[in-house]
């Protein structure tokens, strides 16, 4: 490293190394990192993403790695074991004790994004029929045995059955005779393992909770789920879904940070198919080759008329793709989206289709552009906008449906796509309105 | 209430009465509510949206108020006072008790969406002086007086100023003697009360917290975020974005919830302006006109070449809008998002123009379409390819940047709004390009 970053490096603060970071490259992570007071490095190394973890472990010389990997969490040792090459776990599972490494080596069963890979498999348990002293006095000895980020102690009985909860703040104020069964919540929300992370979000948002715990089929308490990971989720599965949406692959790494062949190729793929789809427009406009030669005037309005039914079925998909995505709407919800949409897109429709008319008829006024034609042009711009609207507003709220019935991801029903579908038909639409209204006049 | 209904909405759970609140009317909702089970129905109760409490809580009689109001969390009382018409507000108000009446009205001071807005003003606090165990009868003491969902206590001195945090796990962990100041952590994290819940959210992730103090400009302890909002808050800000970003005004509102009148207006302001923004295409056709009566030809490609332009350019502004969101990238990397955008916007219309000039030339030869003037006409589309796909790129990427720039949303940077931006450039590209290729053959 130039000695004059190395200095610029030093006189960061955390906080604004920790923003620099993905634009520093590996070796001098490592210097930077090195130069952290350490007072900060446990809480910068911490802050880090699983991946950037990975990274920086694998950089480091394997006597430094031991202190680095038993900073973690067990789920987020996990994590980090997930994100290096195969031939690299073992030796980093190696670095844990052994109450940690099997630890990590059960989450490292379940998949990454279920709560069973989410979870932290350290808790705090009480027994219900301990007094509020014997579970403090409990409490105190596994956390000294298992340091962790623990909020809320969970009540199992013999089973290891999950049958109620109540937060070190709870215990803290009840009086020290009272048994943990009169204070314990007994209506606790709890999650399977197998709940995908999507879900568990969803579960998190509705019931406004900061940790959740998770039991197998039995019942029994297996982990702990805590907001600040589904925080991290949220915003993941959001950035997919918003990429998606607006017609790539999901980048799965930041904008900055991803090799540009990469970034091309995740979006080559989706922008071919689309202008595959979208040469069916050439085909389409070839059909009707005759009519555009008799009134060329027809072929002006064909963008204005087709984007306006890409852009109302865009509106129409996200809107379905994001109440999809929160619930909101279930797939067996169609019909009643359906007839939403089709008063929206006739709605819709009706607007641009009245302004189509005044800008034709204005024009026709103030310079006389279209000739002798203006009101069967205007008739068939009107009517073309109201039935493409209409049409774009419709399928562009059901292909979300259709995906997500055959088992694709809704939010695939991109803008793009649902405007490349749009723009075919919405041809159709268009010139077979001005065959029926033009037949006589202009064609 | 049509006792089948009320007989059905009996045999629900929680959870699916949950699920089923949007749909059941007013009236019915409070019928509801009351068959839930008492055991359940305060986390019933705390579980629902803020305006979802406040339409509830109005409904009651004023006898039941009391009762539900005094059971928020003063911050989450807040939203509910602000979720009712000014007129019931001073009397939701007078239904808590003096010392939880002052919070919530020093809450409503700050605007709903800072970090003084969301946060809690109850926080457990102790001393750097204290031993543990004096720091835990002291904080018995504040639990049982000001009950609440607690985490970590917060140390200061004597000027209320934040020093350092510690968990209550770690307190259960700490040996009885150590000193506060010794086992507690130095280097906390904490927000202005005036931060944008943003910038919030993003602190939340980049640290995966569960709780982040909230300091006044002098460093004072004013209250504690925790990371359950902080999901609630993504998750909006994430719907805000996408339905922008789909070309509509964010509806604010569950999508089978909205009145339809009010879903028309809020998708009609964009679909008309962009409508408007359409129109340009019928002039800039008109321009070309001549052009177009002496190769038909060209007609059939335009929805092809601008449609690539729009897909693309709809690709970058999306990939743009969600890397400014998540901090990835800032207004000051504009540069560097313009060189990857020129390299991609490159690749991808050299990939779309090559496979333009493929179809073209095989329907020549499978089915002799375009007559003697294939080649021509190949060269044409293939090069309005490249320019079309690299303007929209770069116009995608860059409009994000000049919205934020000028105080805007980037979101609003929608695929339809680009695609609108580059449907109007993209023919004046590809008419141009037709002129220079085609003048002395088909032109």
């Amino acid at each position: 490293m130039p000695p004059e970053l190395a200095e610029a490096i030093e006189r960061l603060s955390p906080a604004e190394l920790h923003e620099a970071w993905p634009l520093l490259l590996p070796e001098d992570r490592i210097e930077a990192f090195r130069t952290l007071d350490p007072a900060v490095s446990d809480d910068f190394f911490l802050g880090l993403s699983a991946p950037n973890q990975a990274a920086l472990l694998l950089a480091l010389p394997e006597g430094e790695r031991r202190l680095w990997m038993r900073l973690l969490a067990p789920d987020d040792a996990a994590d980090v074991v997930q994100n290096v090459p195969t031939r690299d776990r073992e030796g980093l599972l190696s670095l844990l004790d052994d109450v940690a490494r099997h630890e990590v080596r059960g989450l490292l069963a379940y998949a990454e994004d279920d709560a069973g890979g989410l979870m932290n498999p350290r808790f705090a348990r009480v027994r219900p029929d301990m007094t509020v002293d014997e579970a403090i006095i409990y409490l105190r000895r596994q956390v000294r045995e298992r340091p962790g980020s623990l909020h809320y102690a969970y009540v199992t009985d013999q089973d290891q059955k999950l049958v109620g909860v109540i937060s070190f703040s709870e215990l803290f104020g009840a009086r020290q005779d009272q048994k943990v069964s009169e204070i314990m919540r007994t209506s606790v929300v709890s999650a399977p393992e197998s709940m995908d992370q999507e879900d568990l979000s969803r579960l998190f948002s509705r019931h406004h909770l900061v940790a959740l715990p998770v039991v197998d089929a039995m019942g029994r308490l297996k982990g702990v789920v805590t907001a600040d990971d589904i925080v991290e989720v949220i915003s993941e599965e959001d950035t997919e879904d918003i990429q998606k949406m607006g017609g790539t692959e999901a980048l799965g790494e930041p904008y900055l940070q991803i090799q540009l062949t990469d970034m091309i190729k995740k979006r080559a793929g989706w922008l071919s198919a689309l202008f595959l789809g979208e040469m069916l427009t050439a085909t389409a406009m070839g059909y009707f080759e005759g009519e555009i030669a008799r009134a060329v005037v027809l072929a002006l309005f064909v963008p204005l008329v087709i984007s306006s039914g890409g852009n109302s079925g865009s509106q129409a998909t996200t809107l379905v793709i994001r109440a999809l995505a929160l619930g909101e709407v279930r797939l067996k919800d169609w019909w009643r989206v359906v007839r939403r949409e089709f008063l929206s897109g006739l709605g819709l429709g009706t607007i641009l289709g009245s302004i189509g008319v005044v800008r034709i008829i204005a024009w026709q006024l103030l310079f006389h552009t279209y000739g002798n034609h203006a009101v069967v042009i205007a008739l068939t711009v009107g009517f073309s906008l109201v039935g493409v609207v209409l049409w774009g507003t419709l399928a562009g709220s059901m292909l979300p449906f259709v995906l997500r019935r055959l088992g694709f991801d809704p939010a695939s029903a991109s803008a793009p796509f649902v405007a490349t579908l749009v723009d075919v038909t919405g041809l159709i639409i268009y010139f077979t309105t001005a065959k029926i209204i033009m037949t006589g006049t202009l064609l």
